[in-house]
């Protein structure tokens, strides 16, 4: 995808995507960053060794919808200009969790002291590109007016291996009602790079979904009578898929501390 | 919209748009429209008096999704070049309703001797159009593989109204998986000019619609437990609409005969 030139000054201003990277780097941000820079393309992030990035590549090739590759790195390098100049995927996360063998080891908010000089980094695509878009349009999103997260289900929906990485797709939840739920089918439609269109409406059991009261990770949102439940596919089923194969060592984003670039979500609408 | 030129020796190709008209005019093919002159666009006729052309028209476009109108005649003028060099509105249908004060008075092959010199007539776009999208991307229409009509039914969705017309909007129904329905929200965007997206999924009871197995218009289809209604704005709207107005006189397409044109579906994708 062409990215759009833009000036330092554009950059740097406030709210900007740099901006928000600065503070949190600074350490005068901590916490979620949803809603922090507003318009700018948030994601989630999978540091692995190179050893697995060949087939965790493939694999998120294989399954664009959950894995959306919005941006790599070179081994051992912090730097993905393609997403931010001055980015160091480091520092410029509000907090981390470390993995060894499976096993999450540490949450710092900066990762130099982990680093290694075999280190790939990817950053996947996260719906706060697309929501943006849906609230854009007057599209009420249960969990913001609740102030909760977005509840995630894992479905019976397999996922296209490649090396040790396979699992279920894990999925987000936003209830709509019937005119909504068409509409927002057409706005995501826009966004193939943050997840695109639903993978299911109407039916969680045909996905494996047995009791939508219950979500395997977020928080249970209502649907009422008058509305279905539509789903799409999630940035969290790489993390799922990853914690399935324990690697030796990874590093991925703490939970709603997502990786803020300079790129915006207006860019990855296809028309 | 643009009208891509057509060589004449294409117009008058077995199947196309033109050969099917000429046998229809030459009495040579009787019945149903469905499946003659594959690929070629299908529409809905109404002809009024000048005196109600204005406020039908005006009708249309305050209600373009379930009014789409594709062409439209000057005063007396049985031409609609726009649609068909060679088309004659009185010959070229295979069967009309003449309709005088709303009382069915005649369902003519042809209707030059009802010919006045200020009739106005108006083809709206008709859902073969985006039918065909949808088949040739392996979606099942229930209808299709049963044989019948698609199912029609009147909903409480009012339309807006212009003069003396005025009532609710008709939708058609096609039961589809999740899956499909997605897709076919995705398809049929693309046909703006004949019905584009659905206006409801999954809740016939939120428009008015109590018992799906009675449609007010058509044959019944089933649903399965797999699957989810969906529901189109209906070309037929427009003659219901005309049927509460009892004009003086009026002539419609006999139900499933259709017009015939030069256009193509495809040209009728916006992309």
């Amino acid at each position: 995808m062409a990215v759009t030139p833009m000036r330092r000054e554009d950059k740097t201003a406030p709210g900007s995507g740099l901006a928000a990277r600065l503070a949190i780097r600074a350490g005068s941000h901590h916490g979620p960053t949803a809603g922090l820079a507003p318009g700018f393309v948030q994601g989630n992030l999978a540091i692995l060794p190179q050893a697995l990035a060949g087939d965790f590549l493939r694999f998120c090739q294989l399954n664009p919808k959950p894995c959306p590759v919005i941006g790599t790195s070179a081994p051992g390098d912090p730097r993905l200009p393609e997403l931010g100049e001055d980015l160091d995927i480091r520092t410029d996360l509000s907090r981390y969790r470390v993995w060894k063998n499976g096993e999450l080891v540490a949450e710092p908010e900066d990762v130099r002291e982990f680093w290694r000089d075999d280190l790939v980094s990817f950053v996947i695509g996260c719906s706060f590109s697309f929501e943006e878009a849906l609230t854009a349009e007057g599209i009420e999103l249960r969990h913001m007016t609740r102030g909760c997260n977005v509840p995630m289900y894992r479905t019976s929906i397999a996922t296209h291996e490649a090396g040790p990485f396979h699992g279920p797709m894990v999925v987000s939840m936003r209830p709509l009602t019937p005119r909504d739920a068409i509409r927002a089918v057409q706005i995501t439609t826009r966004f193939p790079s943050v997840h695109g269109a639903p993978v299911h409406i109407g039916k969680p059991e045909m996905i494996g979904i047995a009791d939508l009261s219950k979500p395997d990770y977020g928080d249970m949102v209502p649907v009422r009578d008058d509305e279905l439940p539509v789903f799409w596919a999630c940035g969290v089923t790489p993390q799922s898929v990853i914690a399935t194969v324990k690697p030796e060592f990874c590093i991925t984003h703490y939970p709603g501390s997502m990786l803020i670039t300079d790129r915006k979500n207006t860019e990855f609408a296809i028309m």
